[in-house]
């Protein structure tokens, strides 16, 4: 039985991720050049945030309307996951009035639990545990810039700083696609710290590991900068956790800055053709220098972020559920309707229909 | 002159609103055979919200772009009625820029108001008075789920607990369709106390019973669980008033439970075959039971839940005004427009159309 | 180079300005009729609200889905501008997932870099300096309510009361036009006195000068009455300056009342067919009496309102981009994506597609 949500990148395989990055890259191709493929015409997604975002949230509104789908934006506050309603029954609910729902949740059991008991496919738009839409958005970015002559599993991706949930991300892609991943970063905030993971006791390299087994894939962590020679792709992330309130500032550029600094002259030292890559937002002269994020041959954060809203039309396509197409039934159906209208409209001439 | 707004299901004659629901089943049935009819498509409606809602929301806003039109969102503090600027003025605004209007209101005298001055239709989302899309929606799950051999009018309903909203409404409906109604509840919250209804000294239960002298229904309203014996179907909502505001949970304990959970014996009490409703949200183990709100044959609160969106369709479309269909004007104004763009483009070649 | 935003009227010629209205017109003509001219199909617009809005929230997001395009309305809070991540950042990461961009902001700094920065166009939806949207619709609102036998440039207008943004801007489109432009204000609130504008330096009053040359317009600031006789447009707006939390009534009143109240004598002495115009929302018995505001005759301010919509509608038409149109490379897209389609339907049947 295939997989109904998209939760986590490790519960499909590399050959179903790569189908996916191959619908996303004809839609983009199509749509670049005037033709938006209506794959969702009549679907209806709803997008539930428990934390503000910008290019999550752009991204699958405009993704969705791109395919003539409806997309219905719920900010904090406004549907409540597990108060007085339980989250099982708000889940029942909700995929009973949707097509296809996606959550960026503070907790990760949260939008588990949404797609336990939620009739329509459930997208997880961020957890505290991890960023699958960023993910795949990030590998379609890595596949449309491979150096020259060398494959998705032949690339090493080294991660400058601290284990965000985009860090380990990575981790998981990465190691999926048989790619070699390095994370360098100070001890305390390296994945095997178990950084920012709140409420799983999960073993996150554990997942790693596995993947790797699979797919002849690596993982390093590491505080010595040596490991990230040879990187074609030297990403990093914000220092201040997304999910530590009022971080302060000096705290962590003791821990980081500026060993951690992506630099030219880091972005040199890992390769002379590596590429940076970033999450986005950035804190510009703290974990990268302007000079990087800008330059124009060497920075790729810029395509990454509108490779969100490509990738993400992918995701939306490949799990949204087909509509029915019983034709003798709609048939009656619309005959029904149509004696109802000439009904109403009798007793209704002016002010309806 | 037809009613232009949907206030209040007591301004419909039982013909009128047993059309609504034939509407709804119509294109219910259409729409589950994958066939959406497009009705209002280039309409627009507004949505204002000032409270937090899920179920009426997502009904109003899936219900609109199936019909192919367009749901504007009005959250909380988005939209003020009645501050610097008058709800007169307001409405009148609104009924301008929109085709279509819906409300969810702190006070039910402010959707009069904007009905009132508004040239859209205004439909009410509930208030502190009523929620009448809950009843067309509790309506159609009714007429889905009639016990066999029954019309609608040889039907019971008892409602178990707090005079809410919702209680009220469902006297309405049940009243206007002849069905006899019972509302079993603890002195000091029968609708006879008037009990949430802050700013209206509207006689409710005369309202039910003028109703009844038409269709031939009956009301009861006691805490004498003998009221609900044959009761086809047994319905329930919150203890707490959405309008009460951190209501302490132990005082309407002391005041509902256990006498006024609805619980497995009491369904059978009511009947073998009795039908369980809910308005949701649901507080599980206050004023129902897992075991009722979860069993397969006897609890419809999930179709109900489904229903609301259903029934809103039929309601957009019955008030929704039509379409003007002027073609020579529009032949007109087409070429008008084609003459405008052409001179544009030409200087704006690149940068627009 | 055309320009690519609409951030100041001043930046466009009275030509230019002109065409906005004639499309304006062509599309209102054309939608009345029961037409819609679907120029925006499959594009969408981002709405950054950093203030609450009522008509120009709702006028853009029915403009742009009448046109068959997608509004997104990020309210106050959503998008952060200028916080962690610069402005310039996010400007850029916007316009790479999105078609056109609105912005209401605090600062007009702040829309002129989300103009600079983003690759699509940005509408100025009011600052603290100025309100454009509102001057295209006003000028529409003039333009189909000439007096007999006048051209606009033939036209007087008199803004009576606080130097608000809106007082300034029709000073902007007036002497644009080459109309007679006259503000009667109390000193300390005049434009010369650049009441409002808190960030800019910027000499208004030159701006407006520097139209009149070219349009052979006048400007005349003043606190005499007698100015006013012979407007064709009596135009006011509301004493406290959005921008100013909670000012105290009692203030305003003392500097305004009653001398700077438009009433139906106000009126008259402008001349006994002058018109009333007001952005609204009105502070009734405030600036303006319920006399005038609801003289069916004199007042144009329900009309002005709705053509809020019908000119934001010519604005999305006139800066948005053409879609590309690359058929050969579509057609290649449309292969490649029904490939993959194929491909993923043969092991998710049931699930998706």
């Amino acid at each position: 039985m295939p997989v109904k949500d998209y939760l986590d990148t490790n519960d499909f395989t590399k050959e179903e991720l790569l189908d996916m990055i191959d619908l996303a890259r004809a839609m983009k191709k199509s749509i670049k050049a005037g033709k938006y493929p209506l794959l969702l015409a009549h679907r209806s997604l709803g997008m539930i945030f428990q934390q503000v975002s910008t290019r999550t949230r752009i991204s699958f509104e405009t993704a969705m309307t791109d395919l003539g789908g409806n997309a219905q934006f719920y900010g904090p506050g406004t549907i409540q996951l597990g108060g007085h309603e339980s989250i099982e029954d708000t889940a029942r609910v909700m995929g009973s009035l949707l097509d296809i729902i996606m959550a960026r949740v503070d907790r990760h059991k949260d939008v588990v639990s949404l797609a336990k008991y939620s009739a329509a496919p459930v997208l997880n738009g961020m957890s505290e545990y991890n960023h699958p839409t960023q993910e795949l958005g990030d590998l379609l970015t890595m596949i449309e810039n491979l150096p020259e002559g060398k494959k998705i599993e032949d690339c090493k991706l080294a991660f400058i700083g601290d284990a965000t949930q985009v860090c380990v991300s990575l981790m998981f892609i990465c190691s999926k696609m048989g790619m070699d991943f390095v994370q360098f970063g100070p001890k305390g905030h390296q994945i095997t710290d178990g950084g920012l993971q709140v409420d799983t006791d999960v073993d996150l390299l554990a997942i790693g590991l596995k993947n790797c087994e699979k797919s002849g894939g690596t993982i390093t962590i590491t505080d010595d900068i040596e490991a990230i020679k040879g990187a074609d792709f030297v990403y990093t992330d914000v220092w201040y956790g997304l999910y530590d309130a009022e971080t302060d500032g000096a705290s962590y550029m003791d821990v980081f800055y500026p060993k951690y600094q992506v630099t030219m002259d880091m972005m040199n030292f890992a390769g002379p053709n590596s590429k940076f890559m970033h999450c986005l937002p950035a804190s510009r002269g703290e974990e990268v220098t302007d000079e990087v994020m800008d330059d124009p041959e060497r920075s790729l954060c810029w395509v990454e972020a509108e490779n969100r809203k490509h990738s993400i039309r992918a995701l939306l396509v490949y799990f949204c559920p087909p509509l029915p197409n019983e034709r003798e039934i709609a048939e009656e159906a619309e005959g029904e309707l149509a004696c109802v209208l000439d009904k109403i409209r009798e007793y209704r001439p002016e002010v309806s229909l």
